[in-house]
């Protein structure tokens, strides 16, 4: 496997070794090259700040579930290190051009025109982009698909990315010809679009075999890995059952599912938006209930949700987006949510920032509380020349600057997703600690505390819960390093020996001896790379703290605050 | 003298003995309360921030330039503690009313209307503000003083403070019946605006006197105040001949003008923006070359310009609203450069936050470089409904976010003002390690190293400049407690006796015996007050670093860099 290093100035480029890279993957690859190579003090919009796009140790491979893209860079909107994790084709498709990791330098001029990345075996071509530029995610992507054709895999920026918002995302090809799949947080795309890279395209023809070093005992592990998958209830049942918004309705019974800008942990309207209404409109349209977001998965969470008409409206359709935009903005129209979701994904922008910011809008009294179609027209502005398109396209704490409102529900200038910290105690403790900024994926303390997956910890109540949270996010960054898709934790937690069949995986592909101690050696050294850029950007235990209303403001139906000291949060830090 | 608190929610007030504070005055008292009284990670638009104006030690005595009014918050733009520092009649008469400070407290719901807050002896009255809100400041005045005659002396908010902008002034009535005098850096008025507070009126009839304790001493004392103050060639000389504009071009001499967002240390048309050449409009149109912001002030560094048909257009005329929007924005029509003086003290807003914002506009493609109309344009839309002048109202750091500029010249979110950091390391130091953020009054180097005032270090090396700024910051913040204008400093950094002098007005005013060793220590606690709270806010000393930029160009014609490191600079910090 080799990294591909490209200076967006002067147009040079080099295929390289691992190197000091060898034996990392994903986010544990991303993280370590973001930490070694980028100054911690420079602005992430600077020539000095690089975006990675790096496969996990098993793309490539036929693990199921292995196919998960990590994005990386200095986050223009934490202003900390970001791993950004995605579905899509790209990071199975990377190690046939042997590839690990993509790295994208340097910075050309303001006026530089945008160029089309083309990537084959040996060579990067700059081609002219001026075709797609300004252009929605969608029709961008079918023109690629024009000029490349139906076995086209790219990454893109949408309009967002290219003005460089803070909640641009990097889209990438899914299955089904769709740019629908986010490396959604923290800006990534803003950085892409600030070297002027408008998308990447991976040589279609390009099909060098990555195969396993030990075929036969890759072959065991991975029919026993399948089993683990396909046995456990949220994996077989749950999530390709309803899609990820199954949980709408379990986290509104348990009083957690933020409503109004965080005010309130239930909403009168949680079944318009749930999952059963959801799969029951996708049956009676002619969606699918469930597909894949990547080759080799066997969960199938994703969905593909058509309008009144019975035409594709959109895809990925998750929880968060549907809880930002609904119960947290209180609309209740879920085609209305499910049109912004496209939107979303159309102008290149993170569901969850923009969802808030879409409930920060109406806290400021710029669009009423509620109203679907008045922010389906605010989102249609971003992207564009129109500021106050800018300014939503900016996130959470800038609309609050915009709009003078200080009821800003981040941490690390992130806005948290769809789980209360005051009553989900476990991820509150990840939203708050955490080097990505607020983020329930960096260590999901939702399966102890509500899904009673892996333990049974109560999310009410402190105990148990700082513990919970640390362990989790370790496990979580060695998934994310393997390039496994994070919904595999459900199953592996409840599983004796899924830690040690995704380590006899590793093994067996890449033919080097690879453990359970070393799968969490990779998540405990990542973290270490990310607190240690973290702690070089300014970062302090300061900072590790959520907004000062969730201390103060009792979350009904339960009157729980978040009372945990600052101290007390530092045990969640690996040292 | 007392301390009024008053709860903006309920309405509810009382007069309190200084307790605690007794002893204390000016940045030294609002810095001291701010960090006993409020918790470093509240918001600052929030409920639990604070805002506290506040007169000096000698405010109401009869010593020359001793009126300066402080006002202190948590800053919405720094995030940090912050004093803001201003002129204007206030200072002197809130002893009028046995008053040295005045305390905003919590914060009434956000559809609350805005009242016009009167203070008379014993009795606060919340008046309705409906006839003045959203008004400019100079209407909203002159309609104060229809209502309250010509006695009045108020402080009030712009539009942008209402509207919680980061960049809100507070003004305060001047000597001239007109709302000139800001105290501009931090975004004072958004605090303000948040509690919903318009306007303060004190009392037009109080009048209770604030006689010296020892008046034969004082007597004494105030002559060889003046003495100082008229025997220094800059506060006898350059600053009333000129006004602070003096300084155009003798900072471009010294090629340390920052130009076209801080690419240069020298300004082609420096000599069409010059204080020359505004002296000589001054003088052909009918205007004032000199007047004083306050009464008592025998420095006389303001001015009153006069458009070209001759009629009042702006005072308060700054050399660092002249470069930021002269040389730094490329603007040459000083008559256009006025004109936005003009409309931040209407909108109410901080002309250099506003200024450098400008030039990132420009940075940024919304509007050309140098273009003076259009940047009226710009300014005009602030305070308003329009989001491209949400935008600009919000400085700096916020323009650059929405126009996806990296080039951003501040220091912990503050922008810095008209002396290039390379060229003139001294106050370079003072940017980088106040607690104010990038500001020139905490500690201003220029002294030492361009003007040769109270010693001579070479602004274009490192040799020196951490000491100095480190001596200026103590002095500066010891001059703030007292109420003086900071220019009494280049008289007072030349007279062996100054700070003796000073230190008998206070002793001979109050009664209390007051040395230079207090004088010293009331700045030196000021300052630790200052880094305890914002130590407690998250800042560290990575905060105490400019723009990587600054390190790797170099600046024209000199060719310096910014070459301290974060450890060498801790040292200009108090312990």
């Amino acid at each position: 496997m080799r990294i591909l290093r490209i200076n967006t100035r002067t147009r040079e480029y080099s295929f390289e070794d691992m190197g000091q890279y060898a034996n990392l993957g994903g986010r544990a690859l991303t993280s370590r090259l973001i930490n070694t190579e980028v100054p911690a003090n420079c602005h992430p919009l600077s020539a000095e700040n690089k975006l990675v796009i790096a496969g996990g140790i098993l793309a490539g491979s036929t693990a199921a579930n292995s196919g998960r893209v990590s994005v990386g860079a200095k986050s223009p909107l934490t202003g900390g290190i970001k791993e950004s994790n995605s579905g899509g084709l790209f990071a199975h498709k990377m190690p046939k051009l042997n590839l690990l990791a993509i790295v994208f330098e340097d910075k050309p001029e303001a006026d530089a025109p945008f160029c089309t990345v083309f990537i084959s075996g040996d060579k990067v071509e700059f081609k002219d982009a001026s075709n797609i530029v300004g252009m929605d995610n969608y029709p961008a992507h079918d023109k690629l698909l024009d000029e490349y054709g139906d076995k086209l895999i790219a990454a893109l920026v949408g309009p967002v990315g290219e003005k460089c918002g803070k909640t641009a995302t990097i889209q990438f090809t899914d299955p089904y010809k769709r740019p629908a799949r986010s490396a959604g947080r923290g800006g990534m795309g803003a950085v892409l679009g600030s070297k002027k890279v408008k998308a990447i395209v991976l040589d279609p023809e390009a099909n060098e075999p990555y195969k396993p070093v030990d075929a036969e005992a890759f072959k065991t592990a991975r029919k026993e890995w399948v089993g683990i998958l396909k046995n456990h209830p949220v994996t077989s049942q749950g999530l390709p059952g309803f899609g990820t918004a199954v949980l709408v309705n379990v986290i509104n019974e348990a009083g957690a599912l933020p409503t109004k800008n965080f005010r309130y942990g239930q909403c009168d309207h949680a079944a318009d938006i749930s999952g059963e209404k959801i799969a029951e409109l996708i049956e009676a349209r002619g969606g699918k209930v469930k597909e894949g977001c990547h080759t080799g998965c066997v969960i199938q969470c994703s969905q593909q949700y058509n309008d009144k008409n019975g035409e594709y409206l959109t895809s990925g359709f998750e929880y968060e987006t549907i809880w930002a935009l609904g119960a947290n903005s209180m609309i209740k129209d879920i085609d209305a949510i499910a049109t912004m979701d496209r939107i979303c994904d159309e102008k290149g922008m993170d569901t969850i920032e923009i969802g808030n910011s879409v409930a920060i809008a109406m806290e400021g009294g710029i669009i009423p509380w509620g109203d679907g179609q008045a922010a389906i027209d605010l989102l249609q502005k971003c992207g564009s020349e129109d500021h106050l398109g800018r300014i939503i396209a900016n996130g959470v704490d800038f609309c609050g600057g915009a709009f003078g409102v200080d009821r800003l529900p981040t941490c690390k200038g992130q806005s948290l997703p769809a789980y209360d910290p005051r009553a989900v105690k476990g991820v509150g403790v990840t939203y708050a600690t955490t080097p990505m900024g607020g983020d329930h994926t960096a260590g999901y303390g939702v399966c102890q505390n509500v899904l009673k997956v892996g333990g049974d910890v109560d999310g009410l109540g402190k105990e148990g819960n700082v513990e919970t949270s640390k362990n989790l996010q370790i496990a979580t960054a060695s998934i994310d390093a393997l390039g496994m898709c994070l919904f595999v934790a459900f199953a592996v937690l409840d599983a004796e020996n899924g830690a040690q069949i995704m380590a006899d995986l590793v093994t067996a592909q890449t033919g080097k001896p690879f453990s359970v101690d070393d799968f969490l050696a990779l998540g405990v050294n990542c973290l270490k790379d990310e607190l240690d850029f973290n702690k070089r950007a300014g970062f302090t235990k300061t900072d590790d703290q959520l907004p000062r209303f969730f201390s103060t403001e009792k979350l009904p139906p339960h009157n729980v605050v978040w009372d945990f000291s600052v101290e007390e949060l530092q045990a969640a830090k690996v040292e």
